[in-house]
């Protein structure tokens, strides 16, 4: 993140009035994440992050997240827990956003995951997609198919800056994706933005997942698919298939995949590889002045998207059966 | 800060085997100060602040800094504490850089002081001052008299593109300075950048001290100089004098300044403003292409010194004989 919002003594202590986690001792603001801003908080009582949701997360979307959250963790998916106010409520305003107090979850993020990270990873992305199966709120997808026209558009006069070609290499393989998206594939929902520091473990056990504020209803295999471009690829944009292996079989040993879900993996890693390229392409291109995050780089995504245009089957992504 | 460094999963795990401070389970990279990467860690034994020092920093000041905190804390002054690693030393390396582990500290900075946390702070400075008095390393400050021309140097080609004529206005107060500034004033250790955010509270009661990683050899009275542009001022530049009479009677309920400091103080606050315009504008000048903290606004410091320089004496601060 970044702390987008200074919040002021008197907000803060307002705001924090209307809780019962005791008197707070710290509160620093937190320099991960890119959404949000996030604080560390230490209370008498305990510890907690108070996130402010900035524009890109739309407050009628809020009562999905925070649901959410407290519905996984009551099927044992380890995740932050809201904490509701004195009046109930998990959703407050502070410094003219929508904010919330979330339990602190123990672990820390990998830089560097192992195959045995990635194996873990599969299993908890499983859990959390059972687990999910009967959450009563939907919520669209606003980053799938119908979402990456308009982001092509809006980068694509200046995509060539980026690299040569970028602008008809992403054309093409939208007009592929549509004209072969994969439909009817078990659904539900999921986390849709799984990557490794989203994910906390505790040595090499996975302890908890966190920042669902991408989730929504889709395919399930698609949230694998991002799974896979965002942990099983090495810093050179190699595709380390032990990973993938550990990763599928991790899965499966929790939810094993249908004979539809396995044929469409391929193009499930493409369409995933294309919206995290595009997503990228739109922030590098539009950086604000006064960012506080570096934009991450679109090019990783067009390797690796590149990778799965070559890719013939499941099995190249180490699926054994 | 933000953090400028990356540590890898192995540096770190590495780094910690060195130190008898339990098993890390959580760390994160803290939104806070602009020098170092810091990230608070909590072990199984307690919290902590793990502080990589960025080029900044010069490695051969960092005994004066380690050593100053164990100092003032024998004294009574509550700062950060250097953790020794098993071989009983307090500086290391960790991805490239020298690293401590410091003790956490408990409280907030306050966004916006009061009268009361001006006095506070005064109060506080003139104990860290005491406590000080027999510390035996040293230290120059490398941003008083002798440091401000190469900053306008390095700025002046420029400057007027920031403010009309504020290179000449510039230039015409390092000279002032330069001939007229004080001499053989009490003399110790000072903080030199005992700005709000380096001040924890917890309620309206002083919890500690941080950030020692400006602390020199300079005149005493000169850091209360500091203090009075960095805490006095309201938002819109207006000095407040309620909050300077506060502060320095705060002080001077623990250490009274003599007359020569008192005479001195105008021209002290002159300079101190100074040293944070050209600081702020050669940083201004110079955000590094994916900068991640944005740069303060030195016109700030050019209004404080404005103010400073309309001062006939102290009595303009609040001080009262």
């Amino acid at each position: 993140m970044a702390v987008y919002t200074e919040v002021s003594d008197e907000a803060l202590s307002a705001f924090l009035a209307l809780y019962e986690i005791g008197e707070v001792i710290s509160f620093k603001g937190i320099a991960e994440g890119v959404e949000n801003s996030n604080f560390l908080m230490r209370t008498t009582e305990g510890q907690y992050i108070l996130t402010l949701y900035e524009k890109r997360v739309k407050a009628e979307d809020l009562p999905f997240f925070v649901g959410l959250m407290e519905h996984l963790a009551r099927r044992g998916v380890t995740c932050p827990q809201p904490v509701r106010n004195r009046a109930g409520a998990a959703l407050g305003e502070l410094a003219d956003r929508p904010a919330t107090i979330v339990t602190f979850l123990d672990g820390l993020w990998i830089r560097r995951p192992s195959v045995r990270h990635c194996g873990e990873v599969g299993a908890a992305l499983a859990r959390m997609h059972l687990a999910g199966a009967d959450f009563p709120l939907r919520r669209a997808n606003a980053l799938s198919l119908e979402g990456w026209p308009p982001l092509l558009e809006a980068a694509e006069a200046r995509a060539d800056e980026v690299a040569p070609h970028l602008r008809a290499e992403s054309a093409a393989e939208l007009s592929l994706l549509q004209a072969h998206w994969p439909k009817d594939l078990p659904s539900g929902v999921i986390h849709a933005d799984l990557f490794n520091d989203n994910v906390f473990f505790l040595g090499e056990k996975l302890s908890g997942l966190i920042d669902f504020y991408f989730a929504c209803n889709d395919a399930l295999a698609y949230d694998l698919a991002i799974c896979l471009s965002a942990w099983c690829f090495e810093p050179d944009n190699e595709f380390n298939v032990s990973k993938g292996r550990a990763m599928i079989s991790g899965y499966e040993r929790v939810r094993p995949l249908g004979e539809a879900e396995i044929g469409a993996l391929p193009l499930l890693a493409r369409g995933a590889a294309l919206r995290f390229m595009l997503t990228r392409l739109v922030d590098w291109l539009n950086v604000p002045p006064g960012a506080k995050v570096a934009p991450k780089n679109p090019l990783e995504y067009r390797d690796k998207l590149r990778f799965h245009q070559r890719v013939k089957s499941a099995a190249d992504y180490g699926l054994m059966r």
